[in-house]
């Protein structure tokens, strides 16, 4: 078993990226400007959107935080949107969700400017995506899509299975994996909470991508041997052994799949740091698009 | 076996609407008005062109026929579309493909104004469906959901297969499959050109969706007992029986596979009356939304 470790192939990229922001900066160019809003005091969405920031940071991209407070209202966030849309020092921005109660999430999608849409939700990206055309792949599905070619998995005419069809990863992820494209050409199947036989779907999977958001979901007697997974989940469990009181877990049951897969995502330093390096490389084409 | 007929059905969906065009009239709006543009004079996409015509003047819609020959240049057809999106009598418009080699498809859809796109293809309303928002769906695979709707043929939690993965049809019909809905809610699998062990995949399916475009590609060993099978495919081959040199074929061996279903399309008469169908709700749809 090999781990696909997201961790270092997210700092690959962001030390590329960083090369490239140099070149430009050095041709007098303005550096990539990410901007992130963040509405509410949701502790994990707090911690992801610093992430993002200090990625920015740390590659020589121009980052801004945009902090609301949880009773923002819906018609305030989407004034917010409307001047990041019009602000042409930004060149990608995103909305960090989920959003509060009160607002309605595709509301704000709907309002972002495709061509600012970093994250990739707006349907006009969505869609150029399912139909082959250029455009932001969501960073999510797109992170996992850049592992497999980094360590040159092979997809083409393997069976894969994705657990779990949200519009921000399982269903992406789906089309992009059957996508004519390398990595993709993969005979894809979606499964999700009405499947049934959901095991025997899992064992016929050369590759496996799960993400269901059920804390170690997958375990081995649902895995092929020598089977890819990647395991989009994360969740936070208690555990007294640790400084902070918990660790994090992801959708599949670790211990027990590691040993009879060939590569596998370890959860935290997967999926996660992809994700991030996917939103920094739609953020560099954004800028350079713009240029 | 019983047959999904699609003719019946198509009728039936338009008399429906020809009874909802007559209370509009009655109220003094309007009727829907769409308009067809076919650039060239290729066989198949001009009968296509006409029926529609047809049965829009069947059911009391309006319709436009712009017939264009077929050395117009893509800015003409663009300003032609331009002038059809800026145009308040013109609820919907459909550009037939294929179209001539000089033209590129995607520019062509790219252009057409979401609210107008009738055929459901433009970007902005295929990521509407992925990610399950209201707009107009695609023609086909539309059709073939309000088929498997007004048979009331179980989809939930079956496995449907998918064969072929064009922009049109087989991957927007993937993705309705699978969503949140009824019909729908299915595990889909999607195969194509590259899947390995086409036959064993097929093998699993409850319900068979072929639109491969290779006549009579699937034979009945690659059918389950009892499958529900949906043939897209449309094929001319020559028949000197026949008093016009052809006879229409589909992409399913229908005289073998429809002794082992439970229920076969049958081409003619299948999907194609029902796009047709589809395409004139879609019509209706626009004319609602903007009275």
């Amino acid at each position: 078993m090999e781990l696909l470790d997201g961790k270092k192939t997210s700092l690959d990229i962001q030390n590329e990226l960083s090369e490239k922001v140099k070149s430009l900066v050095a041709n007098g160019t303005n550096p990539p400007h990410l901007v992130a809003v963040l509405v509410g005091d949701d502790g994990a969405s707090r911690t992801y959107v610093n992430a993002k920031v200090k990625a920015c940071e740390r590659i020589g991209f121009k980052s801004t935080l945009h902090h609301l407070s949880s009773d923002t209202s819906e018609i305030e966030l989407l004034k917010v949107i409307k001047s990041l849309n019009e602000d042409h020092s930004v060149d990608g921005f995103i909305v960090q969700l989920p959003l509060p109660n009160h607002i309605e999430d595709h509301k704000i999608t709907l309002a972002i400017s495709p061509n600012k849409d970093v994250d990739g939700f707006h349907p006009e990206n969505v869609g150029k995506m399912a139909l082959g055309l250029p455009t932001f792949l969501p960073a999510t599905p797109n992170g996992v899509m850049e592992l497999l070619k980094r360590y040159e998995i092979p997809t083409e005419g393997k069976n894969t299975v994705v657990i779990g069809r949200s519009s921000i990863v399982g269903t992406p992820m789906s089309i992009l994996m059957s996508r004519k494209s390398n990595p993709g050409n993969s005979t894809v199947t979606l499964a999700h909470s009405r499947t049934k036989n959901l095991e025997q779907i899992c064992k016929q999977a050369d590759i496996l991508i799960v993400a269901i958001g059920i804390p170690e979901f997958v375990t081995s007697d649902m895995v092929k041997p020598n089977a890819v997974v990647i395991d989009v989940g994360i969740h936070r469990i208690e555990d007294t052994s640790k400084k902070n009181g918990f660790r994090l877990i992801g959708d599949v049951n670790f211990s027990e799949v590691s040993k009879k897969c060939s590569y596998i995502t370890p959860v935290p330093g997967g999926v996660g740091p992809m994700t991030i390096a996917s939103l920094l490389m739609n953020t560099y084409i954004a800028c350079n698009e713009r240029n």
